[in-house]
């Protein structure tokens, strides 16, 4: 019997976006600018351009314009991994006994395992024009940095990739697949910057942090002729490019007419939820329909449910401008965890600046519950979920629940943004009842928020 | 500018298979058939129904069906993960250089890494109709393993699965995959079955090889009531399930005129080019249209290139019936390689018809070039290959550099039969110089090929 709906919507080559859409040209309180963390002014394009890409430091600062053209090698490489697939989970469904509808757009299917090579593409094809030899950058789970070896193998560009110290040891092979890539991996903290050599003298015997790791990648392109730094998540650039998830995702659902009431997402840094939901919630912000947003971060790492909104740094080597951003603090280390991609003390400011306005509400869950649902989602709609992703699982999980309980009808979209191939050490840890869950006290938080800078 | 020919070439979800393809049905000359290792007559349904699933040991002895309709809970199950997409290596072509066209069929995009889950839930499906328990495998790589436990666990099926050692060892992380999907995974040879403890105590210290875990996992099936084993490749319901692969490459094909030339496979069992060619090679055998069909096997295992055509063992302790087939002598032990899915000493017994009677080509090559035409692909095309599909790659990257040689506009199609994730220790190996080629003399094979059964 052929479904109403197939199991995965796949956009005709066409139908693929031309151009990314910019979600804070839609705002009309923007989000706060970064400043010079010296001066307090708002950063100059020239300021930002020593450390970033000429163009992206364009793209990061503008606010107005809705679309930016996505450059045509750009949709070429696109078009070797997208369009990803939105799948109707039929046997979630039937494995929950909900009567909500669930989507997911799976961004898994490429070497990188994960949405990441959104962006990472975009930010290397940007270095190559400039002339550039090389870049840096840091990476948590190591999905970024495997996305930024793909790019810049495929534009001849060097990478070196500072991984965080307890992922790097976690996963042996995600190194592996970046030297495939040509890509020069170290563990963060190291002793190669002098930020590093601090954190080390600082926090003896600590796990690192995507925090440090960005403080160590910034140095090391201010060091190097012809590099620059390039980052994953967090900056308006890279919600920017991660548009394109959220544009399929509409595109599709618009194809079949359907309209989701609920979208979850996991938030890091914020790069694939902002992406995901920025066509959605630019009809939101016009008032043209109504969406209900949900982010999901871990309870070890809480920054929107938990963290104050304020400037802070970007990194924990205070290397990096002000950012205005809910965080728990640039000081704050979250506990090791397994979904290392989560791992970051802030939010970007326009997920920030949306979910302090109550466009978006946030929920933080615990990584036991989140392989619990991992799992129960692996053994019915096959794919084997990253951890991170698995975060927005659980709470979709627990939406079409609510839905079972109270007969609504919802239709319930998330992001599934990568695979646990990488991951198979958590998994490990889950199934021999070795996995435990960290939620920092206040007092915890409190001292971390204490040390955030005077502005 | 939109291509001609679109970088990936999706069916629509009601263009997918309804039926698999039996190539035997096309076949004048059939493949023998499988005979009692006692009495030297074929194997009756009966016979086979103690060892198989009943349905499946219907479709095993059919050389006459032309098409067998795929069951509507299997056709579901393949809308999870399928239809795969042909890629048209439009980066590739470039990097080389040559006129030729080179398409592939990816079967990767399924967290088993490859087209295994094609048989594994059709197979795990008729368990379930015939209400068993359970059943029990052998995995090489790891991949039909995978698959296994995922259609196992779709099904509510128990799955026991022998993992060749070497494999077990070097893939510590696939076990952990197949278990959150609920397997139970034992290193092979063990000391659980008889025929473990026989194998280990002549060869002390094996590496194991898929012809002593077949052995042991059938060993298994038998003393376990509500049991049936079933296999990964060789048999003929293995190359009919796999048809699906053709199928939806011809159709694709078919609806953009695309005709291939050059038709290629790695060549382990025969599972995954059996299936990839059914379709053009039943054209063929028909007289309306020809096709080269090439099979590439390991330097290290070369049953098509270097074995004998005979009836044999299809597993090291003797235990399964015998069949008609290019091999090595069930008694070869292929030297550790970093493909275990091609470490079979015999080649499914259709393949091998074909072969003998010059339908079909083979080559064999070497790993440490296999690995460079891997690392070559994976940096242009971004996906990074199995070991396996690797020696497709290699072969299709030296036909199109004949092609450019010659000028010729030849196209190539080739089955990439899944991701190399799980493989990063033989990547390692490949870039810190450690690894080699085994080439085995012709003493080594004319010594295993002197102890084939006399039939």
């Amino acid at each position: 019997m052929q479904k109403e709906i197939p199991y995965k919507i796949y956009l005709e080559e066409n139908e693929m976006p031309k151009s990314w859409m910019n979600l804070r040209a839609y705002m009309k309180e923007k989000p706060a600018p970064l400043l010079n963390a010296q001066t307090l002014q708002p950063m100059t394009e020239d300021e930002l351009s020593k450390v970033f890409c000429r163009e992206l430091v364009k793209q990061e600062l503008d606010d107005t314009s809705k679309f930016i053209l996505i450059p045509e090698e750009v949709q070429d490489f696109y078009k070797m991994y997208r369009p990803a697939p939105l799948v109707r989970a039929y046997c979630l469904e039937k494995a929950l006994g909900t009567p909500a509808k669930i989507y997911y757009k799976f961004e898994g299917n490429n070497t990188s395992g994960s949405h990441k090579l959104n962006s990472a593409i975009a930010q290397a094809y940007y270095a190559k024009e400039q002339g550039l030899k090389g870049v840096t950058t840091e990476t948590g789970a190591g999905q970024w940095g495997t996305a930024l070896s793909m790019a810049c193998s495929y534009f001849g560009l060097d990478c070196k990739v500072f991984m965080v110290k307890c992922s790097y040891e976690q996963k042996p092979f995600r190194r592996e697949v970046m030297r495939t890539y040509g890509a020069n991996v170290t563990p963060s903290p190291s002793t190669l910057t002098e930020v590093g050599k601090k954190i080390l003298a600082e926090h003896p015997g600590t796990n690192g942090s995507l925090g440090c790791a960005i403080s160590e990648a910034v140095e090391t392109a201010g060091k190097l002729d012809g590099y620059r730094y390039v980052l994953g998540s967090v900056l308006n650039q890279v919600l920017l490019h991660q548009s394109v998830i959220g544009l399929e995702t509409k595109t599709a659902m618009d194809k079949y007419g359907i309209k989701p009431d609920v979208i979850i997402g996991c938030a890091g840094g914020g790069s694939n939820l902002g992406g995901l939901i920025t066509p959605f919630m630019a009809e939101k912000l016009q008032g043209k329909e109504d969406y209900e947003f949900i982010a999901v971060e871990p309870v070890s790492c809480p920054s929107l449910t938990r963290g104050a909104y304020a400037y802070d740094y970007c990194d924990t080597g205070a290397v990096c401008p002000l950012s205005k951003m809910k965080t728990l603090g640039s000081n704050y280390i979250p506990a090791a965890s397994h979904a290392g991609g989560l791992r970051y003390h802030g939010m970007t400011s326009t997920l920030s600046e949306l979910y302090d306005k109550g466009y978006m509400k946030a929920v933080s869950v615990k990584q036991t519950e989140v392989f619990k649902a991992a799992e129960q989602f692996a053994r019915v709609e096959g794919t084997l979920p990253a951890p991170e992703s698995a975060h927005a699982i659980k709470v979709a999980i627990d939406e079409a629940l609510k839905c079972k309980e109270t007969g609504e009808e919802k239709t319930i979209l998330f992001g599934l943004t990568g695979t646990g191939y990488f991951d198979m050490y958590a998994y490990q840890r889950y199934h021999d009842g070795e996995m435990t869950d960290y939620i920092p006290s206040d007092e915890e938080i409190e001292l971390a928020l204490k040390k955030l800078p005077k502005v």
